[in-house]
């Protein structure tokens, strides 16, 4: 059994984004194992357990992963996870990988792949990131993996992060600025851990491609639910996006109803639904699946990472 | 974090048992979190996700456990498994302990649990073993922790296979002989995969206790429904025992109804069911609870249990 503590070294953005995209269109066919994730609740946070099993990508276990907001003022990271691999035909435990940042990246990772699908132009794209932490940097270093990237705009709560953030991805035609003129672009990015609306229907222009990041439990929301009701909403899970995703609550306010989900994005990916026009309003709605981590932790291991072998059997 | 390869070579058997009563009655009492196990299919078998939090052990955590029947023919263990603790205020993994081994321990200190608390004798006790494989072994040893044991029968479906246990077990006296006189005694502890019934009604006497392990998934049995018709039962966990105990096919074909479960096993030590004569048979249906490996994992770490340090932050 291996033991990877920094599985994420040696990963190439593409072939994650590629992997993400395989495991989306697997699970879209029914051919993936893959139970709604288990939340166990713990003093200042909770836990999640992610089991799943993807035949043809022949990978197979477990993401465990916590989430406690109060970390960071203890020097730890809000969010960190271990994924198990068990060898399908034989249920043997192979390799234990660090989460944390493969969490990071195949959340990214599905950020990349919606906007290839769904957003109106791949090159000459105009973003914009509403937040301006380690979210929205792994959400633009994915999606510029595949899209050619013209003008960032980023948006945080603090001004400070949203100008730090900018001069670090001074790589790009980049700019801190305002809520409402960040809105404004071809591919909106929303990464924070609101639980009011920040982005105004107003804001958004025909045309706009929205992933929505940050809600992933119940509660949370970035999106003013009037842009659901004008959009075409997809989903990774409609099982997970009903209790914690961007349509979480407007669905338990009444506002907004599970039919009118217009898909999967792994629909999207096999064609069966998509982008009708220029003009539609088109939403992605992340919240997380166990077959992101297996697709990305298979990705890691294939990439050679370094590992120590533990003993075992 | 560390990793505990052989978490299993500082226990002590006595002190397993205490824990894991204290895990049984936590869950009785209310004070536990442990959704049901998630199960997802593999070729060849399955793996089971159990995720659990005991507040007043200050334990959480999870475990990931497979059985494929066919891997002893491959020359590998049936069921493999890792246990991950995490820090309950933070969420940080800190914990990864080879889990096989407990697993089979942690089941024979339900038993011995159950033994202690609904076998009409604790001296002078006449065991019958049903089964001589692993789980006949752990069962014999944690009950000899904490019951006089006067005389040992075992069956098994091959001859060879109850002598040799009978070998190895020869600081007891014990004797390999047939079905029906090893139910002739006050402990039956059944640990086969059978899915029929091997023990019979006639054969059991009154007053005799049955610890009923081998059932552990759809479609086991191992006793006469007759038995538990007549018997007073005390099971795990009622969510769990219905689709994968011992009453699982009795209740399937309508024999068995859940209501006639007397309690949990946790309801027995805490004193709100139990032995009500020395006439009464009394039936324990074991299937195994998250709360029980996660307390068996703290005791193999505050025994010392050597372990390898593994970079995580």
């Amino acid at each position: 059994m291996q033991y990877y503590a920094r599985p994420e070294v040696s990963l190439d953005l593409s072939r994650v984004n590629e992997a993400i995209e395989a495991a989306f269109a697997a699970f879209a066919r029914g051919e993936t194992e893959m139970p709604p994730k288990v939340y166990v609740t713990l003093p200042g946070g909770d836990f999640r357990t992610m089991p799943a099993y993807i035949p043809a990508l022949g990978l197979a276990g477990v993401k465990i992963v916590n989430v406690h907001p109060g970390n960071p003022g203890r020097g730890l990271e809000t969010v960190m996870a271990l994924i198990v691999l068990l060898d399908p035909p034989t249920g043997t435990p192979y390799a234990i990988l660090n989460g944390t940042t493969l969490t990071d990246l195949r959340t990214g990772a599905a950020g990349a792949v919606a906007a290839r699908h769904l957003c109106r132009r791949q090159d000459g794209v105009e973003i914009g990131l509403v937040g301006a932490g380690r979210q929205a940097e792994t959400q633009l270093e994915a999606t510029a993996a595949w899209l050619g990237i013209e003008r960032v705009r980023v948006w945080s709560r603090r001004e400070a992060t949203a100008e730090a953030f900018a001069r670090r991805f001074s790589r790009f035609e980049i700019a801190a600025t305002s809520l409402e003129l960040t809105a404004d672009c071809d591919l909106l990015v929303t990464t924070t851990p609101s639980r009011e609306p920040l982005v105004q229907d107003a804001w958004i222009a025909d045309g706009t491609h929205i992933n929505a990041i940050g809600a992933d439990a119940a509660g949370k929301q970035e999106l003013d639910p009037a842009i659901l009701l004008r959009a075409s909403v997809y989903v990774d899970d409609p099982r997970q996006a009903v209790h914690s995703g961007e349509i979480n609550v407007p669905i338990a306010s009444g506002l907004y109803s599970v039919d009118r989900v217009a898909g999967t994005i792994g629909d999207v990916i096999l064609g069966r639904a998509g982008r009708r026009s220029d003009d539609e309003v088109t939403v992605f709605d992340s919240t997380g699946l166990a077959v992101q981590d297996l697709a990305i932790a298979g990705v890691a291991i294939a990439a050679g990472s370094p590992a120590v072998e533990l003993e075992f059997l």
